[in-house]
């Protein structure tokens, strides 16, 4: 099929659509926003590290081995049976109110107080994110965010035209005084910063916490300079000894919105996470959603909902938190026994450990032997809107067995190995351009 | 709770935003596609017209009283039992292949042909439409759409800051020479004119659909002026008679983005939609699906899937034609018997009537008379970016049975004979306004 035929009589053609080729006709086109638009190193290399043989250290899926999933299937029987014609129809904008309220017991284990009306369900919270990004950010409007910051949010401000400031962080998150220093310059230099997006708990990339006294301090420096805190917490529940910290939003109910998600807690399959804003902001908010998907599922909403009435989703993190402990040591474990010439974070909860690796080594360039050698990981560089983050890899423990993650460790080493070997023969540049050559004909075969 | 406490010696505060008050301190920090951000008359209206005592003939919900809860319980049971890990996992961004694959079935039956790399699945097709126009539309630039529109489209261009031009239809849908003329001036006046925006099917809210004869003229006129067509085709299988029209995207696979959703033919619970672009054009659409959302839910497009696998879809479908068939004709009957003095289209498919009041009657400064007679409608300036439609209301028969279709019918009789004798008393202006108040009193009554 193609182009129907002009009537006769009809007008030259103005535009004449390439047919059959690999050009796109509609270049000319779309928007602006869309010319910034690229697949993620992350998104490209998936179809890589998904091959069984792969040790993929790469990923953020959840194991989800755990799961009872004979009670799930119950639940979602009976509640097609017995609640399917509200299950299976629209629902309101804002989600369910009986999750909304069931979303606040979860908060509260963070010391949140709020109220159901404070909050939004969404499609995953990438949808808080981006719905938040959609409310506030012109083309051009500074987001300031950790360095390194979460791919995913990176992406949906690069969307939106925004300019990504990155603020350094230590072994205890964001570093206040940086923070204070970046938002007086950015003010001397009379940008419009609108966000401060940080994900305080179990850092992504990081595998770092904000610690408690920091927590407040970040809070009053945004406050004073005006800026909105954007919280974004999937992985507070999830950590390895104590109880959680306090969310930064138990702190401050005016100048931050947080973002939830059951996706690491329980199950990303349903898609079903959550903002809590002030309430000027949430009413837009669920504007901005309805325009954006109309409502969130209510099958996904109610299956979730069900699941927390029913089962205890308490013992549940419980158990998720000690296979990740487990799968945490053994990567620390094999860092220190196979790469001890690297130097790493130890996360105290959550899915990933954060590697330097030694002698300027560029973690780009090495990616292809790494997957030769049947082991994938994600390369700084993606965790930074400037090009930073050469010289580090984000390794996840999350989905592989410890046995496995033992064992992607030792592929890396050996690799990392033969790789300090080149750079010492022909140092990091030539060699980069080479690899990062390769790596792309790596994926393209891949698809 | 509120803001935390300064650090001793921290400099003055250059924002104070207000608390325990009705203000928003973040007022100023909102993006400019914002500020236009406002709820539609539909979504005021809801929280009214669900109440069990009020006959509403204003939402477009499906009615589910036909669906096989026991099948559709039992599938969602073993989806969950045998492949729990993959149905409740993060999924591609494009969406699961083999429902990719069940969609091309599905649109087989309105003659499309194409490849499961051409589909990507949405969370709803309204997700598409957001997708589509972030795209492809700067703020300003020109969407072309039917005089009347869907609402829902209309509230995703004004997101994006679009210029919505309107193009009248008649009983044939959508009518050439005013796109050609329309097209012609917008061209001459150097606008940037991106997308044609029709419903071809049992045009929502018009009821009329576009004919066979008229579909490639239409193509071509588009062609002609470089402009893509957004075939948004969610009623096209739910036709009362004979066999479905050719889709558009079946007469030309290079200038048509087409939207299909599950949400009429089966049910809208699972959101799950999808769009067929050209090639680049769905790359880049699954680029911004991952953007806003990662991915769609894996549990609802895995019971989607299974649905169309187990179950005979297309009897279900049948069923929901012979069902609607019967409001349409209660719904029909009815105004002909109650409210002759009105004119309306007369559906061959789909759930919505479209009635022009007789007289220069205002349809929105008479609803807060029919919602206190218990009769509800959605008037006609919501489905116009321009304020046009005021002497229109549409009227949907999808979800009331026939029976409270009549009296439905025969309440708003009642109404539209005391607003005429009131026009005929005070006229049309000094009432519309004196009602427009009324109406938002009685929507704020129920929030």
């Amino acid at each position: 099929m193609g182009w129907v035929t002009p009537a006769p009589g009809s007008a030259a053609h103005t535009v004449q659509p390439a047919t059959g080729t690999r050009l796109d006709p509609w270049i000319g086109a779309y928007a602006d926003r869309t010319h910034g638009m690229r697949a993620s190193e992350i998104r490209a290399l998936f179809a890589v590290a998904n091959r069984p043989e792969v040790v993929s250290l790469a990923g953020g899926m959840p194991n989800l081995e755990g799961l009872p999933l004979e009670t799930l299937a119950q639940i979602a029987h009976d509640l097609v049976l017995t609640r399917g014609t509200t299950a299976l129809q629209y629902g309101s904008g804002q989600g369910d109110e009986t999750l909304r309220e069931q979303i606040l017991e979860v908060m509260r284990l963070e010391g949140i107080e709020a109220h159901p009306d404070d909050v939004v369900v969404t499609t995953g919270s990438q949808q808080a994110l981006d719905l938040v990004t959609r409310l506030f950010v012109n083309p051009g409007d500074v987001v300031v965010a950790e360095a390194p910051s979460y791919v995913g949010a990176l992406g949906v401000f690069r969307a939106y035209q925004a300019d990504v400031v990155h603020v350094p962080l230590d072994d205890n998150g964001l570093v206040p005084e940086a923070l204070e220093e970046t938002l007086a310059r950015l003010a001397a230099e009379g940008r419009s910063v609108k966000l401060l997006y940080t994900v305080p708990n179990f850092h992504n990339p990081a595998g770092v916490s904000l610690s408690l006294e920091r927590r407040p301090r970040i809070l009053e420096i945004a406050r004073r300079y005006g800026v909105l805190v954007l919280e974004d917490n999937p992985y507070g529940l999830l950590g390895f000894d104590g109880e959680p910290m306090p969310a930064m939003r138990s702190m401050d109910d005016t100048g931050v919105i947080y973002l939830g998600s059951f996706s690491k807690t329980f199950a990303p399959g349903y898609r079903v996470g959550w903002a809590v804003a002030p309430h000027a902001i949430r009413e837009k908010l669920v504007l901005a959603s309805e325009s954006a998907i109309l409502c969130p599922s209510n099958a996904s909403q109610l299956a979730v909902s069900a699941y927390l009435a029913n089962h205890d989703w308490r013992g549940q993190i419980k158990s998720y938190r000690e296979m990740y402990r487990e799968r945490r040591d053994a990567m620390i474990g094999a860092l220190a026994e196979h790469i001890p010439e690297a130097t790493w974070t130890v996360p105290e909860g959550g899915f990933y450990t954060w590697v330097r690796l030694p002698n300027g080594m560029d973690a780009q360039a090495m990616l292809p032997r790494a997957i030769t050698a049947l082991v994938a990981y994600v390369a700084g560089t993606a965790f930074y809107a400037d090009g930073q983050g050469a010289d580090h890899m984000r390794l996840s423990f999350c989905y592989p067995t410890p046995d496995r993650i033992r064992e992607g460790v030792r592929r890396l080493a050996g690799v990392v190995a033969a790789e300090s070997e080149l750079v010492q023969i022909f140092g990091t540049g030539t060699d980069r351009h080479r690899a990062s050559q390769t790596v792309e004909s790596v994926v393209t075969d891949t698809h």
